[in-house]
């Protein structure tokens, strides 16, 4: 018999978008490693090594610092539905989609939701979560490092400092930070964390790697109920991870083999040399969009480097722009979302896309689109 | 800078465990093809293709027919999360480790659990299911078609049967059967099943896919609560996969792309070649064992093609013929779990991994490692 669906034929683009990024030949290369068994030494020798990696990438010595099977949305649930416990306070930042995201995870679980809200595009201000931590006593603070939905850093010092007087645990997304900026777990005392593959570490979508510091563990061994979600229960999942080896569910075994290749590839480059290039290519797109007028959502000193929301001209239709670049450049850049839609592009410089090449051709390729609309 | 970690090698074995199986190098190729956006006009169009070809190997109808992003526990689970609201009774089958976790996830849910048990090594009687269901009104039955931990193959049209003459939905675990049995989800009236990817499918594990029918789907929609889980959460999972395309999270671009040319392989076989090739090949291995003095633990009209739970014969030592199958034949088998632990082998043919040409090197290389102790 013959097959009925068409041969995969998927047009390479240059992926300037919110994510994935573009993914280097090696990681692509790694994934197509023969597949071998979960528990197989060979495969145990990886995932330690890759466990030491991914502990050098956070800055950090906790333990239990692993790769969850699913995207980066599946680390968020993770962290959450391992700490918070039915009544649990949690104050979340909400200053875009991900904010939004945690606070709908943290209804499920059963938490009280405290929301502490900030501009579209700007970031959260500490003295409001000071506010919300003195009304209650409270679980958790849950932040957004970087909100791919706005282009907005947060700073995260002020924010763990009041956390922890308060004795809440501190709980930061930074899908879109992590190996593009500085993300200090220890230093910064983050007690868990989440990130995703397809952004600034350049591996393709499907693992989520977390890192559950001292005080978070405490908690999770303290909860009084069982974790919602068997498929992300860390008291299990740190057991396969850990010596004891037990079987928890069959580990994605070639998604690892791309994000092990992928670390390979952030520790040749080093995390700080790293860092520069991201900041320094988002620093010539930003003078390159003012060259053609434009400029981003964010200030400056809020502004990510790996994610820029450029505001849309006044003229210019968003879909039309966003469709041309795809059919005539094979450059996928991000429309906005919820209320940001039709006002920004997203343009991501992030990991193997962020490139001094890519700021010139998206720059060239805007400009001219612009003109010929 | 130099990366610390050793470059990836992972020898390649024969996989004959109980999954992942031997991976074809054409979707091992899938999945080192460039990574694209995951709202990409090439994308949307694969998904499409995928999500038909998926429809057939399920040989359903069902609209919602797609791949939950984690692997065959997070299709398990999403069954579950999406069906149970709290205090809904529920009936599952345990007669291995799969009953055991549908069991431990219903509570978790909130659900009234109520079993229906076998011993290990046995199918669950049909007569206990109906027992259950008469004793009160009830919400789902949980059943395992091919029981992993056991061998053991669950016939399903009387259960089906009687779970509609009850009212209830039928949710089945296909996870070590589909693409290797037959699995005729419209035909036996299932009203949601999921699967992975690495058994008779042969794609690397990390993708669950999963079906939901009308009744499932409309008990989905009459939910008095939000689905406990926001990334398995198929109210907004189908708007991605159906025409809205509303984002929900990034999709596993390159898994999709693996299990779509695992998809078109088994097309070009042809499903009933392959169920017919599964058939014979484990027929073949019962014969081989039975010259060698060695039986399956389940009886013949129970056990499944593609998962043999092999008697340890007694004086063997399980753990020590494990390691030298696979140091001295690069043949990876599993050892058994639970009460099964040092009681069975699991030999699996399955997918790629169902050949001749393994059944013949998995009965001369055990032969010679029990001559050789």
């Amino acid at each position: 018999m013959s097959a009925t669906a068409p041969p995969l034929n998927p047009t390479p683009r240059v992926l300037m978008g919110p994510g994935p990024s573009n993914v280097p030949p090696r990681v692509l290369q790694a994934m197509a490693l023969p597949c071998i068994g979960h528990l197989d030494p060979d495969f145990l020798r990886i995932m330690d090594e890759l466990q030491k990696m991914l502990r050098r990438l956070f800055q950090t010595r906790n333990r239990l610092t692993i790769p969850i099977s699913g995207t980066g949305s599946a680390g968020m649930e993770t962290c959450l539905v391992n700490l918070i416990e039915p009544g649990d306070r949690c104050v979340i930042g909400v200053n875009g989609v991900f904010g939004e995201r945690m606070s709908d995870i943290v209804e499920r679980c059963g938490g009280e939701l405290v929301r502490v809200e900030a501009e579209w595009g700007r970031a959260i201000d500490p003295k409001q979560v000071r506010k919300a931590l003195r009304r209650g006593r409270t679980k958790l603070v849950g932040i957004v490092h970087a909100e791919t939905s706005t282009g907005v850093l947060q700073p995260l010092e002020e924010i763990s400092e009041l956390t922890h007087d308060a004795g809440a645990l501190l709980v930061v997304d930074t899908v879109t930070s992590l190996g593009g900026h500085p993300v200090c777990v220890d230093e910064w005392e983050i007690d868990a964390v989440y990130s995703g593959t397809q952004k600034c570490l350049s591996c393709p979508p499907g693992l989520a790697p977390i890192s559950f510091g001292k005080r978070a563990v405490a908690a999770l061994r303290r909860r009084k109920t069982k974790v919602p979600s068997w498929y992300l229960d860390l008291t299990m999942l740190q057991q396969y991870w850990g010596q004891e080896r037990k079987y928890h569910h069959t580990a994605p075994v070639n998604m690892i083999y791309g994000l092990y290749e992928a670390l390979r590839i952030i520790e040749e480059e080093g995390l700080e040399a790293r860092w520069a290039r991201h900041r320094d290519n988002h620093e010539a797109l930003v003078k390159g969009l003012r060259g053609i007028g434009l400029k981003l959502l964010p200030r400056p000193d809020e502004s990510l480097w790996s994610l820029n929301a450029v505001e849309i001209p006044s003229g210019a239709d968003d879909a039309a722009v966003r469709r041309r670049l795809l059919e005539e450049f094979n450059l996928e850049i991000g429309g906005g979302l919820g209320p940001l839609k039709g006002r920004v592009w997203r343009v991501g410089l992030m990991g193997h896309s962020s490139t001094k090449n890519n700021v010139l051709l998206f720059l060239g390729a805007l400009e001219y689109v612009l003109k010929t609309l």
